[in-house]
C-alpha cells in the first residue's frame, strides 16, 4: 500500500509533466483539497459555456454529481466514486457506512464497469482495516487510482500514437464519438490521448467531432478540449459520418468504452455502433481505447444482460445553450415522448483493435491484457 | 391542358376526402388565394412551437421560403416553386422574366430533383404560350401539380400499406428518418402515407421518430404530424436506431428521398445511409417511398456528381426552442466550426424496395416505373 505522502509526491512530480490546458493553465478533472474535506471537480454540465469548478463535500454530493453527469466518462466516474467513498468514511467509518456508500455509488450509474470495479477494489481493501484507519486509507487509494488513471492514459496515448503514425496520408482525418478525452478521465483521456500525442509529435491531423446527441458531449466537451489545445477539428452531426466515409474523408475512427466483454464486444455511448457499421462498410480502421478496468469479466459473448442505462427523456426534449443576452438558458425543443437509452453495443467483429495501457489487442484476444 | 376551373373542381372534390389534421381541422401545406395574388403556406420553421400560416406574394418571397426551409420536403419544394413561377409571371410574363424566375427557383435548393423537374416541366409548356396567357396557365399548372402530388401520395400510401400489412407482428415498430410526411408534400406525405393508411385501417403500429439533426425535422415535424393524428410514436436520437435494431425493436424502416438514380441509389436526408447499413446488418426491410419525379434520369451508378447541398454551420451550432417564459428562443449550443452536409446516398443494395405511385419496385428496376 502506498502512503498518502508518497502518492502526493507522485502527483507533485506529475504536475510538472502534464499538458492538458484550460485557457493556457494546466488542469486535472478532479482533485482533493488539502484538508481532505472535499474534492474539486470541473462541473461539466456548464461546458462549453462556462468553466466552473465545484467542490463536493459529501457522499450525496458525489452521487448527485455522477448521476447528473457533472462528472462523466467511465474512468472519471470510477475515480470520483473512490473519492466519494473517502468522503463517506471521513464522516463515518463503520462497516454499515461503507456498505451504504458502496451501494449508493455503484447504483449512481449502472453501465460503466469502471465504477463498480473501482469501488469493489477499494472497499475490499478498506474492509480489512480497523475503522480508525479507513478514512485516510480511502483517500490514499482514491489518489492512487487517480494517479494510475493518468499513467494508464499516457500509455494508451503512446500505443495509439504508433497506430495513427502508420496511416500514410498527408493529413489524417480522425472521427470520434462522444467524449473520451481528458474530461472523461483524470487527465489525457482514452480515445483522445493518442490524438493529443499525435498532434504534439507534429502529425497533421484533423478531428471530426460527432456532436453526440442527446447530451452533446462531442460538441460540448470534445470540441472544447481540442480547441483549448489548438487541434484542428470540426463538429458534425451524428448523422454525417456515413457521408464522410463514403467520400473518403475519414481515415481512422477511435472511441472510448464503458464496458468491454472478455471477447471484445464494446459497450459505448449510443451511436457508436452505427459508426462502427459504417467504418466496416468502408474498410476504415475502427479502434477502441480504454483502460483494462473497462473489461467486465462477467460479460462475454451475447451475455450482455447488464443494465444499459436509460436516461430521462428531457435530455432529448430540452437543450441548454446561450441566449441572445448571453445567459445560459434551457429551451424545450420536442413535445412528444422520447426514449433515451445511453449506450449501445458494438460487436467485436466490427472493432479493428482495442488499445489499453498494456498495448494494442485484437478484440477477441483482449483477455490477454488481463494476464 | 386542364383549365383552372376544372382543377378547382378537382380540388373541391378533394377537400371532402382529405384527412390530415391540425387541431382537428383539415389542412394542406400550400394553397393559392382566390385572387391569385399569393400562396399561403404553413411556415414550418415555427413548428412544433407555433402553427403559423404565411402568405408568399412574390417570386423572391417564394425563393426565400424554400431556402430558409419555411417549406421543405422534395415534393412540396417542387409545388411551391411552381407557384413561385406563377407569381413571377403574374407580375411580368416576358421570356426574360420566365428565364430569371426559373433560374432563381432551381438554384434555391440544389439537391431535390423534384424542384428542377417541376420547374422545367411547367416552363417548357409556358414558353410555347403567348405572354398574355402565361400567368393564368402557370397557376393552372401549379394547381395541377399540387393536385397530382396528393393523388401520387395516396397511391404510395395504398401500395405501402400492403407492404406493412404483411408484417406478421402483433405490434409493428416502424422507424423513419427526417420528415417525409404530409408537411413534406401537399398532403398525405410519402414515407408517412403508408403509415397513415395502416393506422386508419386499424393496424397496431408504433413509429420510432429519428429527431434528425441538425434541423430536427423528425422531432419538430414528423412527431407533430403523428401526434395530430394520434398515431403512437416515440422520438429517439439519430444515434439510437442501431441499439433498437440490435434488440429487435424495429420491424420496418421507411424514408423518403430527394433524388433517386435510375439504378436505385437513394439520396436522402443526412443519416439515412447509417440507418440503411444498420437495417441491412439486422435483416430489417428498408423501404424508400417517393414519387417518380424523384428519379433523376442523369443520375446512374456512381455518377452521383450532383450537388449535395452543404448548409450553414449555424444549423448545427444554434437551436430553436421554447424558454421558461414560453417564448421561442434561439440558443447557441456549439462554439467550434461545424460542417453541415444535408444529404447522403444510400446505395441500391441496401434498399429493399422503392414505393412510388405506380407500385413497389426493386431499386435496380426503378426505371420500369418510368415506362
Amino acid at each position: 500500500m502506498l502512503s498518502t505522502d508518497i502518492v502526493d509526491v507522485f502527483f507533485a512530480i506529475f504536475e510538472e509533466i502534464r499538458f492538458m490546458l484550460v485557457d493556457g493553465k494546466h488542469y486535472k478533472t478532479i482533485w482533493p483539497n488539502k484538508a481532505l474535506t472535499g474534492v474539486t471537480i470541473i462541473d461539466q454540465t456548464y461546458l462549453p459555456f462556462e468553466f466552473k469548478l465545484s467542490e463536493l463535500r459529501s457522499l450525496d454530493e458525489v452521487v448527485e454529481a455522477i448521476k447528473c453527469m457533472r462528472v462523466r466518462g467511465a474512468p472519471l466516474i470510477g475515480v470520483t466514486a473512490a473519492y466519494g467513498l473517502a468522503l463517506a468514511l471521513t464522516k463515518n467509518s463503520t462497516d454499515e457506512s461503507l456498505k451504504v456508500a458502496k451501494k449508493k455509488l455503484i447504483e449512481s450509474r449502472p453501465t460503466a464497469v469502471n465504477l463498480s470495479w473501482a469501488i469493489n477494489l477499494i472497499s475490499d481493501q478498506l474492509k480489512m482495516q480497523v475503522n480508525a484507519n479507513r478514512a485516510s486509507m480511502a483517500w490514499t487509494l482514491a489518489k492512487k487510482l487517480a494517479y494510475e488513471d493518468i499513467k494508464t492514459n499516457q500509455s494508451i496515448g503512446d500505443f495509439g500514437f504508433k497506430v495513427i503514425h502508420k496511416i500514410k496520408k498527408s493529413r489524417i482525418n480522425i472521427l470520434t464519438h462522444c467524449n473520451a478525452g481528458w474530461l472523461a478521465t483524470v487527465d489525457y483521456g482514452t480515445a483522445l490521448s493518442p490524438i493529443y500525442k499525435a498532434f504534439k509529435e507534429g502529425l497533421d491531423i484533423h478531428v471530426w467531432v460527432d456532436e453526440t446527441r442527446p447530451r452533446n458531449q462531442g460538441m460540448n466537451l470534445t470540441a472544447w478540449e481540442l480547441g483549448q489545445e489548438n487541434i484542428p477539428h470540426t463538429i458534425i452531426t451524428d448523422n454525417a459520418g456515413g457521408l464522410l466515409m463514403q467520400r473518403g474523408e475519414v481515415d481512422f475512427v477511435i472511441v472510448g468504452a464503458d464496458r468491454i466483454s472478455t471477447d471484445g464486444n464494446v459497450c459505448n455511448k449510443i451511436g457508436t455502433y452505427l459508426k462502427a457499421l459504417a467504418a466496416k462498410a468502408h474498410k476504415i480502421p475502427f479502434y477502441v481505447a480504454a483502460p483494462i478496468s473497462t473489461i467486465d469479466l462477467d460479460y462475454h459473448g451475447d451475455n450482455n444482460l447488464f443494465d444499459i442505462e436509460c436516461r430521462d427523456e428531457d435530455e432529448i426534449l430540452k437543450v441548454k445553450g446561450v441566449n441572445a443576452s448571453n445567459n445560459i438558458t434551457e429551451v424545450k425543443i420536442g413535445y412528444s415522448s422520447a426514449y433515451n437509452p445511453a449506450f449501445d453495443i458494438t460487436p467485436a467483429k466490427l472493432v479493428s483493435k482495442i488499445i489499453c495501457e498494456k498495448g494494442v489487442y485484437n478484440p477477441n484476444e483482449i483477455e490477454k491484457a488481463l494476464k
